[in-house]
């Protein structure tokens, strides 16, 4: 059966973050990420919207149909989707209900001081959910969680890591003991550092770097010591958070 | 001026791989890359379509116009770009000359077994110019290294790290005493391994891993340590060669 014109136009409402904000809802796409979020308890999905083939497929996993699902054909998939080459199922999720404040003196938090790129934001979640760092901060300016681009990136570790939209004064002021590094080109090299039982390190913002207020905060400058030789200016914002979160995890 | 049809479809052809092969030109575009290969020696720029406000801005750098320049409209630029918001100048430039054949038996160089990804690719070039790793290897089945994406990645780093098109076994043939290291997801953490003073790492396709081919050669599988607690299925291919190659650097 056709979607209704109410129904594609509340879909495509969602693609955008103040409508994501009003209604309280998101977008998931995908047989990963929907997949997954149907087997999670914190996460309401309030309708399924998929090609045959995926209920078909999914027919056997009974617990995925506690969720009212709609089978659509590939063009009204096509208009409710966020990607031009939609990935077989989409679904309206509630926004899930905020966990209990996080104790920031308990293992370290990465802090998106004004990331802008959802590739990049999504990557950095997917690298905390590997080295188990239990949360990520989005500083004043960072993407939407919720940005089609960010969930697919994650590859659904957004379903783990905890985000908390803060600012880093915020966190810093309940937890001034907590140390506050931030990744900087003259930084010390952070494999030679030893590493504190908890910590917050600060990842700039692709083209303007930390922000002045979140420097007046900062403990300690750590960067990624390229040897002799090296000839590229920079690493990209996800691969240098890889690096550093592979030192801050490393067993020495 | 405005350019004409045949130059138009010239350069729209260079889009294409078959016909970079063809001429054995490609494409530049770009304000970072053009300028940095306008001040390469061995890059011949054979002709620069650029806005007025970029041959403006440039005038004073006299080296720039040893190639010849055209003043170009936005609605030119857009037809011969790439990218549906082009960067202010699209270079056509000759393929250079291939490099003296390496001496694999002198420090690391990266495998690329048949990646996919231009975005992937390109990063990768990039930590391997970071790393003053001097050589990437495109086994069968990578992307073009003049894909407009691939060279876009990079950020330039396809202008220091040398770039090979060669089979694996090609390589151990000539080089059986230089060590085969893979990143698998089952390997050996990579942090606690003793570095030898040359290798090859493979990093294997986005989806299929590394290949039958391959793994026949691989004297010793890595990986990246996940601690307790982690989530995520796998890392990104970018930020698991990061880790790798800062792994292969570390100072000890």
């Amino acid at each position: 059966m056709a979607l209704s014109k109410n129904t594609i136009k509340f879909i495509k409402a969602l693609h955008l973050k103040k409508f994501r904000q009003k209604y309280n809802k998101f977008i998931a796409e995908g047989e990963k990420i929907v997949g997954e979020l149907l087997l999670q308890d914190d996460y309401a999905v309030q309708e399924v919207y998929a090609l045959a083939e995926w209920v078909e497929k999914n027919t056997s996993r009974g617990n995925f149909f506690s969720s009212p699902v709609h089978v659509v054909n590939e063009q009204d998939l096509k208009l409710i989707s966020q990607f031009s080459t939609p990935n077989k199922v989409v679904a309206v999720v509630d926004k899930p209900a905020p966990r209990p404040q996080p104790d920031f003196g308990n293992d370290w938090s990465l802090y998106l001081d004004g990331l802008q790129d959802p590739g990049n934001v999504g990557t950095i979640l997917r690298i905390a959910d590997w080295f188990a760092i239990p949360r990520v901060v989005a500083g004043p300016g960072t993407v939407d969680l919720y940005n089609a681009k960010v969930l697919q990136a994650t590859m659904g570790a957004f379903l783990r890591v905890n985000w908390i939209e803060m600012s880093l004064e915020t966190v810093h002021t309940a937890y001034p003991q907590v140390p506050v590094w931030s990744a900087e080109m003259g930084g010390k090299d952070i494999f030679s550092l030893p590493i504190p039982a908890a910590g917050v390190l600060i990842i700039g913002n692709e083209g303007q770097g930390v922000s002045a207020a979140a420097q007046a905060l900062v403990n300690q400058q750590v960067a990624i010591a390229a040897p002799v030789g090296s000839g590229a200016e920079s690493l990209n914002a996800g691969v240098a958070t890889g690096i550093l979160c592979a030192a801050i995890r490393r067993q020495v």
